[in-house]
This record gives structure tokens, C-alpha cells and sequence, in this order.
């Protein structure tokens, strides 16, 4: 635990971006009476507009990122893709950052993260890296086809990835990626997705909401459900694989974990998020202290709250256009609506998400 | 209901006044999707730090008040001691402004305040207009020994007001209390002080939580308890005189009924807030849909939401110094913390408050 912990109340806390996810980290900051400063390239970003700071440079900026350790007494993130030498540069500045660098390395390259939780001995879809479409013919017999093609780095919702079924597609999908560093990962023959939230916190503690399970379409979100429709025995294995995942990393934050669920009940880790995670929207509702503020507890030392749920639920994305049917949603005395004040509603854009609480939570 | 609601998200809301109600209704608007304005005298206040932007200047600053019209699309108050001429100003400018004046004036001044009751045919608390400290005696052997002196207008949290025993001590206690018109009320037997904390829409509707039991000390709320200790019939009667208050003030907002239960039952009214009210604190953890955001959908002329808690609850206000006990509170597990980001913890200072769910909500 570094000296300046537990965080006291007034303190700022610094967050590198500026979208919903650090809007609602914002949000649960200031429940517990702390500052947000939100660190984002965009003017009058979702974030930005409900905390106390911001500063709107690039990620890199060095000016910028002397305020931000200047002002800030710890330091977060809400989206993976931070440049990793602007996290090494925070922390050679004496920035408490959390989660640290290593988990933010693991989860930026998807080589990388496949082969951690190999080595952490924990089972994952059959992959192989892809360096130029020369690779992919091999790759794909070994791994069988169809297999998905994503870029290494970067890419979300879907993007930057494209099935691949026979050797002749090789080029082309190489080109419709963008030509970069790649892996091809073989397809898990799933029954089920679910996802762990879990936070650890500087002392090692680790508390973990029920796994949720999640419906995606086009790669993006959809729905998740809670509970999710697996026994007591896979639910327990998703954990213990979750509580290794961030020992491993020595995690301090909210993490996502995403598994697939095979028809034998093993469970494959998909990929994980360093950060609080879409699947962890519906604790926002459905729980004491939600994913938000027990990341902002994990960061700042403060002990873990509980993650039993009040009640089942379900949350829904409100994608693109989906979010101008606000009039109806506001009007559902059972939708729990949450906007997040962007002002495009590009198609696939997460422009909010409603949550429901479906009945008592069993148990 | 004015011709530009519902309000769409992504509009902005104005607050006049800067402390932790203000916080939270834009932390309520955040979620909403809503851009927070608050104009306060003060830097950096509360709930400026939370808000999309704020203006600071005094509340009846013309160039602030100009730039809130035209920035704003609703604007609401968190206290009721806004200058009336500003509220006539915003409305002038042709500003949707909820509460409206009416609600103001009569929450302003104590002796129009127990008027408006009278006048709705709901009873209160005996009482005498207190021009000079020549009228206590006579009125106090009307009411009966001891009597409550208040100021007729601001005071709050016990301050402005004396207890009055005897004729003798008229001149000292109107002194005391500043020499200002006055009111002299009569001692309420109660057996249980209560609230209602409801809301009206801009087409009538209205939505109630549940009766809340109160304990204050020195004049300052200590404790809410919900569900209160009272009969079916008598929280039938509370809420029937809320609504009746509601409509005839043509309300819009949620709004604070303070009432003594007396040991035959019967309730008195003792105040009105128009604005969101401590006593509803506990909803912010308790609910779906809190006071704060129940006071965003009014204003915004979105349809109310449910008020039936998920489970009993009680809130404790950390008053001064309490809230330096952080972090004991941060380490209960059933402590569900809220503290308002205030630099200075003065005696009696609300500082926070902590909610507690105690089981499952009756019935």
C-alpha cells in the first residue's frame, strides 16, 4: 500500500479518458465526496462534464500529464489502449496508478494476454500469431476453420476482427484488418457467455459479483443477464479462474474477465479488461455498491463493499439510435435508464443502457 | 406543461445553489443524461465539482442570471431562500422554473407558510404573528408556555429560533433571534415527527414515497427511519395531506412535508420544504429511483418513477466532525456512504450522510 492510502475524502482522483465509463467512475467518486479529474483528447467529454477538472490534451502530453500527477492522488484508467509509456512516465513521476502497468501491457496485446493465462494455467480459445497472411494458411489448419482474425492491439466492439474460413481468404482479410499484427484465435464451441467482475484492492483482498451472462451481437454487447444460467460448480470455477487472473497481475482495480462456457462445462477465458467492464453496468442498479464505486474503493484503498446483489437484473445497451426511444424507456416504471450525454449517435455507438430488476435474487 | 418538455437528454438543468442537494440533483441529472448548471455565490462549491458548468455570482446577479436563462432549458432551486425578485426574473425571461414562486413565497415566510395550511383546510401547529417583542407575552398565554420563537423567514437546522417559557424573557429571546418579524408557535404534543416526501409532475401527477420517522437534535435532523412506526391509516392520512398541499401550490418537484404525530393520531404539518429534503436521503439507497433523480423527471416533465423501496432503511447524517470517522464507516459493510466533498467541518456542518438497508420493505 503506498503512503498516501487510504485516500481521504476531497482528494482527487486522476482518469485517463473521458467517456461513459469514466463519467460513471466520476459519478461514484463523488458519492464518496472525492474530485474527479478527467484527463481526455475531447472538449466536453462525458466525463469531463461531471467532474471537477479536466484537461483536454493528448494522452501523451507531457504538460498535461505533469498537471494530472500534480493534481491527482491516484491515478485510473477507463479504457485499456492508454499508450503504455504514458502510464511508465506516471508512475516514474511518483503517481500511485492503478490498476499498474503490467496488467495494462497484458490486456493491450492479445499475444500477450493469451500467453499469461497460459502461464497462469488457466484455459483459453487455441490461438496463434499472426505477422503477415503468409501465417494464416498453418494457423488455420492447425486451429480449424472458421477462426477469427483480430488485430493485436486495439479494436473493441467488434472492430478490427473478421472470421476467417478458408486459406484462400488469407490476404484479404490481412488487408481488411489493416495489415498489422495479428492472431488468429480458433473458435470455442460455446454454450453460454458469461463474465466476472472483481475488484482486488493494494492489500490483496478480492471481492467478486455474481457472473453475469452476456449476449452479443455483432460483436457488440447486447444484454447481460444476472444470474447467470450456470450451475454452482461453474459459477465457483469462474471465480477461483478470476481471483488467479488478478493475483497473478497484482491487480489493484475493477477487472472484467470474460469466459466462454463449453457444452462440458469447462470454462475458456476469452479476454479481459483492466477496468470497470459493460457487463458490470447492471450492479448500478441491482447492488449496495456497484462496480464504479468499488473501483474507486479498490483504487483508493478504501475496504471492498459487498457485492451481493438486492435483486436479479438484467441490463440491455441502448446502441446508436436505439437511445432517442428515451420517451418510452422514461415512461417504464420498470426500465432504470442511464444516458450518457454524447451527443452522436453513430450506429453501435453506446449512447446508454437500461437496467431491470427481474425479481428477488435467489438464494 | 411548457411547450419544449419532456426535456430531451443532452439539455441542461439549473441549479441555483451550490451545496450537497444541488450535488446530488446533478449527479441525478448526470445519469439522466442531463448537463448540470449551478449558480452559487461560492468557488468551487460542492455541487459545482459534479456539474457540467457553473456560474459564480451572487443569486441576483443580472449578467449570471441572463447567461442561466440561455443556457438552460428547466431551472430549479435547491433551498428555499432564493431571493423572490430573482425567481420573478427567470420566469420574466420566459424560463421554466419548478417550483414556481408560489411554492417559494409561501415556504419563505412562516406566517404565510401556516396561512397556506389553514387556507387548505390541513392542520398545524397553533401560532402568533411576532411584529415586536410586545406581542410575545399575550400570544404566549395563547398558545401556551413553552412556545417556539422562529424568524418569520431563512433560519434552518435549529438556527433562528428560541424556545420561550415565560412573558418576561419576550425581550431577550426576540433579541436573540435578530429583532426580525417573527412567528410564536405553539408546543406540538407529538409522539413521532414524520415526512412525506413527495413529487408532482407538470400534468398532476403524484408519486409519494414512503412516510419516514425523524429525530432531530438541536434543531438539526440527526436520524430518518423508514418504514415509520405508524398505522395504515395514519400514513394514508400524511399522504393524503401532501397531495392535497401539492396541488393546491400547483407543484412541480419533489417536496419535503415536514408533521408531528400526535399521541391521538392526528398529524400537524410543521413545514414545507419545496426542494428535495434530507429526510429523503435514505432513498438514494433504498429505491429505484431516488428523491433527487424522482425531482430531475418532475422538472424535466418526464413521467415519475416508482417510489416502493427494496428494503427498510434508516439514514444517519454525519454532522462536523462525524465525518472525519470515515474511515470506520468506509470498513462497514453495511454502511452505505455519501459525503458531500466540503472543505470545512464546523460544528452542527452537514457533511455527509451514511444509509443503512435494514431488511426486506414490509408488505
Amino acid at each position: 500500500m503506498t503512503p498516501n492510502l487510504p485516500l481521504p475524502p476531497n482528494a482527487t482522483i486522476g482518469i485517463l479518458g473521458g467517456g461513459q465509463l469514466g463519467r460513471m467512475l466520476a459519478l461514484a467518486a463523488a458519492r464518496l465526496g472525492f474530485d474527479a479529474c478527467i484527463l481526455t483528447p475531447h472538449e466536453a467529454a462525458p466525463a469531463s462534464r461531471v467532474a471537477a477538472s479536466s484537461l483536454v490534451a493528448p494522452y501523451d502530453d507531457p504538460v498535461a500529464l505533469a498537471e494530472l500527477v500534480e493534481r491527482c492522488a491516484v491515478i485510473t484508467f477507463e479504457f485499456e489502449n492508454v499508450p503504455a509509456p504514458v502510464v511508465e512516465r506516471l508512475v516514474a513521476a511518483g503517481s500511485c496508478v492503478a490498476p499498474g502497468p503490467l496488467a495494462l501491457a497484458v490486456a493491450q496485446d492479445r499475444i500477450a494476454e493469451k500467453s499469461f493465462f497460459i502461464s497462469a494455467g488457466v484455459a483459453c480459445v487455441p490461438f496463434a500469431q499472426i505477422d503477415r497472411a503468409e501465417d494464416i494458411p498453418a494457423a488455420l489448419a492447425r486451429l480449424g476453420a472458421p477462426a477469427l482474425l483480430k488485430t493485436r492491439r486495439e479494436g473493441y466492439d467488434g472492430k478490427g476482427q473478421v472470421w476467417v474460413t478458408h486459406a484462400d481468404e488469407a490476404q484479404t482479410a490481412f488487408t481488411s484488418i489493416g495489415g498489422v499484427p495479428a492472431i488468429l484465435e480458433g473458435k470455442a464451441d460455446f454454450v453460454r457467455e458469461v463474465s466476472v467482475i472483481a475488484a482486488r484492492s493494494w492489500t490483496g483482498e478480492i471481492a467478486a459479483y455474481p457472473l453475469a451472462e452476456n449476449h452479443h451481437e455483432n460483436g457488440i454487447l447486447r444484454k447481460s443477464v444476472v444470474p447467470a444460467q450456470v450451475s454452482a460448480q461453474t459459477e465457483g470455477q469462474a471465480l477461483a479462474i478470476s481471483e488467479r487472473l488478478l493475483a497473478r497481475l497484482d491487480y489493484v482495480g475493477v477487472m472484467g474477465v470474460e469466459m466462454f462456457e463449453l457444452s462440458d462445462g469447462r470454462l475458456l477465458v476469452n479476454e479481459i479488461a483492466p477496468r470497470v467492464h459493460n457487463t458490470g453496468h447492471w450492479t448500478l442498479d441491482a447492488c449496495e455498491v456497484d462496480q464504479f464505486e468499488q473501483h474507486i474503493r479498490a483504487i483508493a484503498g478504501w475496504p471492498l463493499g459487498p457485492t451481493r446483489p438486492l435483486a436479479s437484473a438484467e441490463m440491455i445497451n441502448l446502441l446508436g439510435e436505439e437511445a432517442l426511444d428515451w420517451q418510452r424507456l422514461a415512461a417504464d416504471p420498470g426500465a432504470r435508464l442511464w444516458l450518457y450525454g454524447k451527443d452522436g449517435a453513430a450506429p453501435g455507438r453506446k449512447m446508454g443502457h437500461v437496467n431491470r430488476l427481474t425479481g428477488p435474487y435467489p438464494g
